[in-house]
């Protein structure tokens, strides 16, 4: 493993403090159209399903890739809070990774177009997001002030104009838009040909759906909260992980002061998935959403609770005491919740040397870096 | 005066049902170039400081004008409620429209071009925004679900679909950005350049720097909400008249379930005006904007208040109990909240014939129609 290296001066395309977290379960062709963007970062590959299955990866990049073989030797019987069969699974990747900030896209993500037909870099957008402050306590109608040509308008509080650190980056996607299983039945050909050219910080105490597509965060600023959930093989439910993440993830930012920005960096989103099959993993989670919200909007998180562990602990409490009379699931989500903070404690503590924590699989940059 | 008309099938353009209300100190040349989007509704015009000036508007326009000698003929001793030499004067013409919807310009605003080179009909956009939700309770990534080739996106509440009925539009502006004293002195060739194809709803709980340049509102929803404060001759402050009235209606439309609405449409401001002038104006405001903030953050309304009238004379209660320690202004303003309440009330009374409510001159549609 690379260790986590502490420049004394920001290099602005943070290629040694970010890594790329990619969940999949095909050969990774679509790094070919991303190689001039990220073939200077590393790679954490998340292989989901069948663990002998091999996945090609283009040449050149530097990765490391983890089955489930791997998932269940690291973690041992804490590996049962690591969903399988499902895009979940890439929040093992959040926790093995020793780096400050991380990225994560789904494989079907291909690089989009900005309206002059320049290709997006979407990475050097998140972390311009990441890097920058967020405005969650006053909204500011020119966007982003801190982006060059804006600033804040009359009106809006000096005090408040130094802005809170930014906890997340959630980047959208043109072509086929995330739609739930009945907008995609009832639409199915419709597509997002608009280019929003802003970049907003959702304020405090509103919550968003986090889609995991096309998203970035500092992992030491939030990285404990990023659980994307029990999912897919042998849960009632799938297609909520990263709304899971989402609403805990908020929930903690407003409590720890933390901002959350969405908008630009698109990626061009290519192929729907299967809406019938969507149905049938998310039903329960379209009439359950129903109730988990109102109870996420109205948490309130002890003011003692000042880390991200502490907030996500508290938080898998009342996810006990409150929401497992929707389903008993949910007693099984807050356990797995407890269990994901204890797995991260141990993968993430200071002095962590990891013998048993290698890969299955690294590409040849990983392996030169570490001979 | 013009009966207001209830269509029985909602006309799209509201033509019958839309005021255009204009403060203006100078001759009306601006609307030249609105001709093409104004010219088939009613203008109604504040007239601000020596009402013996002749304000010439172009021909062929239907308005009323009123001056200060109007205002004080109208209004009686309540005319004190309404300010001198500011555009803060323009909440009169809000108070005087018999009609459901008011859309207000300042006459340094013109019509902007989209990214395509087309003029953006300003008024159009406003009447969208303000007949269709908004959706102040769940942030939607994608921006207005309402608008076509949108919808809400994944892990959106089904129940919250319906959204908000929409109490306010407030437009932006190319060219010359809204900004403070001090950012303008520091910025003095700054110009908004970028066009954000974006109509966003600002989420419940969320405060807003609204200004009055280019503002869409239901008058029916919030009117009673729009008073634009104590500012210019006598008073301590100007330029935070938009400021005061945007707090104000937000935390009312909070409260009352409403939604407001800021992004599309842009118009083109073409002058800045003195950043020496506008210091002298601004200044306590920039420091008393940092306790009453958190006052309107802050501030709770009771469940018994249903209606804007009601919430807004708890709400002066409260700015006279809570900011009054700031200074003395705060309780000459809460009062004025409540003298402009009443004469609300005298001039917006359901059977109020306006025997003495006349404006000093009309435009010759107008007497055509009153004929």
């Amino acid at each position: 493993m690379m260790a986590a290296v502490e420049p004394s001066v920001i290099d602005p395309t943070l290629r040694d403090q970010l890594d790329i977290v990619i969940p999949t379960i095909r050969n990774l062709d679509f790094l070919e159209m991303w190689r001039p963007f990220f073939e200077n970062y590393h790679l954490i590959i998340v292989q989901d399903g069948d663990p002998t299955k091999v996945i090609k990866v283009p040449e050149g990049f530097d990765y490391e890739l983890y089955n489930r073989n791997d998932i269940n030797r690291i973690l041992g019987p804490k590996a049962s809070c690591i969903s399988f069969k499902d895009s979940a699974c890439r929040c093992f990747g959040f926790m093995v990774s020793k780096k400050k900030y991380i990225y994560t896209i789904d494989d079907d993500c291909f690089v989009a177009k900005d309206p002059s037909g320049n290709d997006i870099n979407a990475l050097e957008q998140h972390i311009k997001n990441l890097l920058s402050p967020s405005t969650p306590f006053f909204y500011n109608t020119l966007y982003d002030p801190y982006r060059e040509g804006a600033d804040f308008v009359r009106g809006y509080p000096f005090s408040m104009r130094e802005g809170a650190p930014t906890a997340v980056s959630h980047g959208l996607w043109l072509n086929i838009p995330d739609y739930d299983a009945p907008t995609q039945l009832v639409k199915p050909s419709e597509r997002n040909k608009r280019y929003v050219d802003a970049v907003m910080t959702i304020p405090k105490g509103s919550l968003f759906p986090m889609c995991g597509m096309n998203l970035g965060f500092n992992k030491d600023l939030i990285g404990p909260a990023m659980y994307f959930g029990l999912m897919g093989d042998g849960q009632p439910i799938g297609r909520y992980d990263d709304m899971w993440a989402g609403w805990c993830v908020k929930v903690i930012c407003d409590h720890l002061g933390l901002g959350v920005k969405t908008g630009l960096p698109y990626i061009w989103h290519s192929k729907a998935s299967n809406p019938f099959v969507n149905l049938k993993k998310e039903y329960k989670g379209i009439f359950w959403q129903e109730e988990i919200i109102p109870f996420f909007q109205q948490v309130v998180l002890p003011k003692e609770a000042l880390t991200v562990e502490q907030c996500y602990l508290e938080l898998s409490k009342q996810v006990k005491e409150k929401l497992s009379t929707i389903d008993p699931y949910f007693t099984k989500l807050s356990e797995a919740m407890v269990t994901w903070i204890e797995a991260w404690g141990e993968l993430n503590a200071p002095d962590k040397a990891g013998a048993d924590m290698g890969p299955s699989k690294v590409g040849k940059k990983l392996a030169a870096a570490s001979a």
